[in-house]
Order: C-alpha cells, then structure tokens, then sequence
C-alpha cells in the first residue's frame, strides 16, 4: 500500500542529507508542567526555531536544492504572504537561485519585507480581482521559473518529514505525534517518516476547530471542501480541502485528526511562552493545545510547534489575561 | 598560570558527563537581520530553552549530583528567589535529594511556586530584618544540609562552563563570545572552558551599566563593592561585588567587561523575540545587547542568552513599542 503513495522514507532521507549544516536541528523541549496537563510526557519540537521562524524552510530549501543548474539558473516562484515565502527566499538567497514571490496585495507588510530583505521580487496580486494560481502559472511560464508550493509538493513534503526524523532521533520513545495540518504536507512527511521509524507510532493531525478540512474529508472518505474560508486566529491552517498531493498520503496514513479552538490555541500560546520560553504563532501552537484529554493508550506524545511568525503586540493581545494583577508577594 | 586558577577544563568535561541525558542540549541560533546589525556573524546560545528555563540548572544539578550518598541523604539548601532556586529544586527532584530554598519575603509567588511545585521546601527571610547567609549556615549546620550557591562554587561554575563547551561544538568558528555577569559563575565556566578549547578565543563579561562591578574591580585590580544595590531591569545581575571565586578566576581569563543600558536590554529581549523567537529574561539578553558595537576584531561572535524567567505581561510592557500600529497593507 505504502509503495503507492506520493512519497517514501528514502525521499525524507535524502531531504535529511541536503539539510544537513543548513537546517537549524531545532530542541525537543519538555517541562514538567506541561507532562502534568497532559497527564503523560510531552516533548515539543520547537520548529518556530527553525531558519525564518518555521519548518517550511526545510522543505522550501530541499525543493530549490533538488533543481538542477538549468533549473536553478532560471529561478523559482511560489505563492504565500507568510512563512513559505520567507524560507523560499531565504532558501533561494543560500542556493544562489532567483527567487519570486506571489503575495496579495493586503499581505502584512513586515512577512513581505522579509522575503524582499532575504532578496526575493515581490509580486503582489488583488485578492478579490486575481486568480493567484493563474497568476503564478504565467509568470513561471513567462519565465521559466520553477514553482515551488508551499506544501503540495513531492520535495516540500520531504523536507518537511526531516522534523520526524528528527523528532524521533531525540525522543525515541514517543508513541504518538500531534502535527499541525494546513495543506497537509507537515503532516504528510510527518507520518512517512515517523511511521518507517516506527510502524507502531500513531500520527495524529491538528486542526482549528474552524477549519477543519482535513478531518471533514478523512470522515467522507474523500477529499471535502469547506463552503467558506475558515474564520480561525490560526492564519496559516485558513484552507478550505487539502492539499491534493498530502492528502492522498494523510488518507491512508493519519490516525485521526482532532480539532482545537481558538481559545485553546490561545492557551497553548501562553504554555509554550512561560514553560518551554519559546514564541509560538497560533498555527504553530495547535499541536500543543491539541495535547490535553487526548483519546490515546499512555505514552510518551510529540508536538510539533511548527512556527513563530507572530510580532509582540499580537502575541500579548491574544495571550495575555486581560487584568495585569500585581504579583503577590510570598509572606 | 592556570594551574592556580578554582577550576580546570577537566571539571567541566566532568561536568559534560554528569549531564549528558539530563540538561537539554540547547540550540546555537543565528538570524540574518541580528548579523546584519552586529556588522558580523552571531551565534545566540539560548540557554533559556535549559530546563527550568535558564543555564542554572547544570550548575545546580552537577553540585547535586558530585555529593556522596551521605551528603545526598542529607539533602542541600541554596539562597535564591529566581533561577537557582528552580534549578535546584528540580536538580534534587531528579536525584532524590532533597532541597531546601531560602528566599526573601517578598519574592515573585510565581518563581518560589515554581520551586516549590518541584517538591523543595521553603524558608522565608525578611530581607530587611534577616542575613541570609547566617540563616543559610544555620539551617546547613543544623540539618547537616549541603550549601549550594549560585554561582560561587567549584561544582556550580564546572556545570555553568559546559554551556561553552556546547557551544563550541555548535560553532567551532566563533572568535569571541558574549557572555553575562552576575556573580560570575558562568563567566568564569565559560571562560575556561572556551579557551581550553581555543586559546586566542576572546570571553567578554557583560554587566548591566547599573550593575558594572566585575567591569569596576577589573579596573580597580582588585574586588570593588559597588555603593548600593544595582538600580537596573535586569535583576539577576543586580550585585554589589563580584562573588569570590569566580573573580578569582574573571581577573584573569576574562578579556574585559562591557557594559549596556537597561534601553538596550530591552531591545535586545525585542530582538530575540522576533528574530530568534526566544523568550529571553532581562537578565539573559545582555550579551546579545552588547553585540552591537563591539570593539573586537572582526570575525563570528557567540552570545549566551542565559535565561528567560519573565512573565508575559512584564515581558510586553517592557518591550512593546508604545502605540500598537496597524501594520500597513503592501499596496
């Protein structure tokens, strides 16, 4: 069954070799604290340390390092207003390769000035008014740019599943994984990775409550598509169906998906902040709130804390408890 | 000359061994933006990913675990209302040894819940009324406990040295690092571990401007006393004098002390916040303060960022930039 999905154990490996020296080797952090919450260890793989502040460096670098000189000469193109954008850029300034990026007009501006401070063209398209797909199609067209998706992608997906690999080389006793989906292709890589380690380990996909898409379609048997873009903090897991490519391997892969809300994710924010001192966005915190009352045998679990891209005053305005109390003294 | 300084390389290689399994292996982080600024390449050890959030706790623990079974039996007490007290608390945790934690009055409830969640107990002192330190011997004397302190111990700078050693390890390029006084533990551990391993390496203390009495007794040739409790944000390196053994040890292996004001700790905490996406104390982003504007040879510089025990309402009100703006949109 294996041997018939868009990706194989050796594909992560190989995207390990390339990584090698390039990628940060992010932490396994725990704290006890957080073991007590979950009733069992949880050990969280700090991705929001990874190069640009998220795991998508690793599979957006493995995918530029895989072109070949001609391929490379003529550069690259991706669509994102987020993090894929700054790790293609910044995998693209590391690599020598052109890089463009497709971004919506209303993009936050500091995300854009850093894949343009990394080196990477800066498109921008209307939101309402363009079809990005299109757009990027024609530009790569145009000239002859490589595209490189954020995660519906056979060496974006590779990389991605170096995370587990890791993971699982630093807490080889974890008997699940909690992993954040958007389009799917962390999770995706994550379990063709985590699996091969380990035929035993249960991989179970994340996702905000609003946005569901993943857990509708593994419900449906097929691939689902929500009626409206999901009204979620979690900016970066706003997809309404699955990436085509991760799904066909989450379909078969996953054991389950489990959904948190938004004011779990909040909480989860706050965890990662005091207990494990790390900055965790909302998409990259769902893992981790998704780790409490879980339905699942004891055992040691994994969370992927996939990302960071959150600036202070956003972070406190979600995270922090609305009344600052003076701490009260001991005695 | 070495051969008469309180500590060899050998304990901290000794002190490598004890936690090896047991401290986190803390990453080495780098972000272009904090090169860019720096005018040269710098390597943030992030010390406050360790368990209980700060380097203390390789002291803490390899003190700990040196003890015979006698003395373990027995248990220890240290003095402090921060970091070494959880570090402590959980060292004992770990090794089944147990801890008593003597702190002032009107200690944050959070950090001495901390410690006490870790399963130490408590001893409250007036700081006004009391002496710590007689209370300390006293409780030592009478219960046949072990005195760990924070910094001036052989065991506790051993352990505070094996930061450098990881980081040397990381980064074997480096020709400097930054690193924070207080006492003087982990400038001491990092001074000579790091020139164990590369001799021409230069170790730079760093000091609050408040704070600047290793920078004062460097100067003076011997140990000053400032005249009053250091008025600064960065209260873990809030010291009058330095601590007497690891001075023995700064007057001669340090390569000299620089000092930053509390408006570049704050930014530095910004800094790592966005960048490096690390919660970084007051007290711990000092070294990365310094790193702009260095009077050194060119060349890759490492940074420890010792620790990052701040709430998230402090953090914020600390280091947010006053009027929250509306990011602008791209067009």
């Amino acid at each position: 069954m294996s041997a018939a999905l868009p990706l194989a154990a050796a594909d992560v490996y190989d995207a390990q070799r390339r990584l090698r020296g390039v990628a940060a080797s992010t932490p396994a952090l725990s704290h006890p604290t957080l073991d007590d919450i979950a009733g069992r260890s949880v050990v969280s793989k700090a991705e929001a340390l990874q190069r640009t502040g998220s795991f998508k460096f690793r599979g957006a670098y493995n995918a530029v390092a895989a072109l070949s000189p001609r391929e490379r000469r003529r550069g690259v193109i991706g669509a994102s207003s987020g993090n894929h954008a700054q790790a293609l850029a910044l995998a693209g300034r590391l690599l020598g390769v052109p890089v463009t990026v497709v971004v919506p007009h209303d993009a936050p501006k500091a995300k854009v000035d850093g894949a343009r401070a990394l080196g990477a063209d800066i498109v921008a398209y209307h939101r309402q008014r363009d079809d990005r797909d299109a757009l990027t199609d024609r530009l790569s067209v145009d000239h002859g740019y490589t595209v490189v998706p954020s995660s519906s992608a056979h060496a974006v997906m590779a990389g991605a599943g170096t995370v587990a690999l890791e993971l699982l080389w630093q807490a080889p006793v974890l008997t699940a994984i909690l992993v954040p989906v958007g389009g799917g292709g962390l999770a995706a890589g994550t379990a063709v990775a985590a699996k091969h380690i380990n035929p035993n380990i249960k991989v179970i996909g994340v996702e905000p409550q609003a946005a569901a898409d993943t857990a509708a379609s593994l419900q449906a048997g097929q691939l689902a598509e929500l009626a409206a873009v999901p009204d979620t903090i979690a900016d970066g897991l706003r997809h309404t169906s699955p990436a085509p490519l991760p799904w066909e391997i989450n379909r078969v892969l996953l054991d389950g998906v489990v959904t948190v809300t938004d004011a779990q994710i909040v909480q989860a924010m706050g965890w990662a902040f005091k207990h494990l001192k790390v900055v965790a966005e909302p998409s990259g915190a769902v893992a981790l709130a998704a780790m409490d009352g879980l339905d699942l045998p004891p055992g040691p679990v994994g969370v992927i804390i996939s990302g960071g891209s959150v600036d202070l005053d956003a972070f406190h305005r979600l995270v922090a408890t609305p009344p600052p109390r003076k701490e009260p003294a001991l005695a």
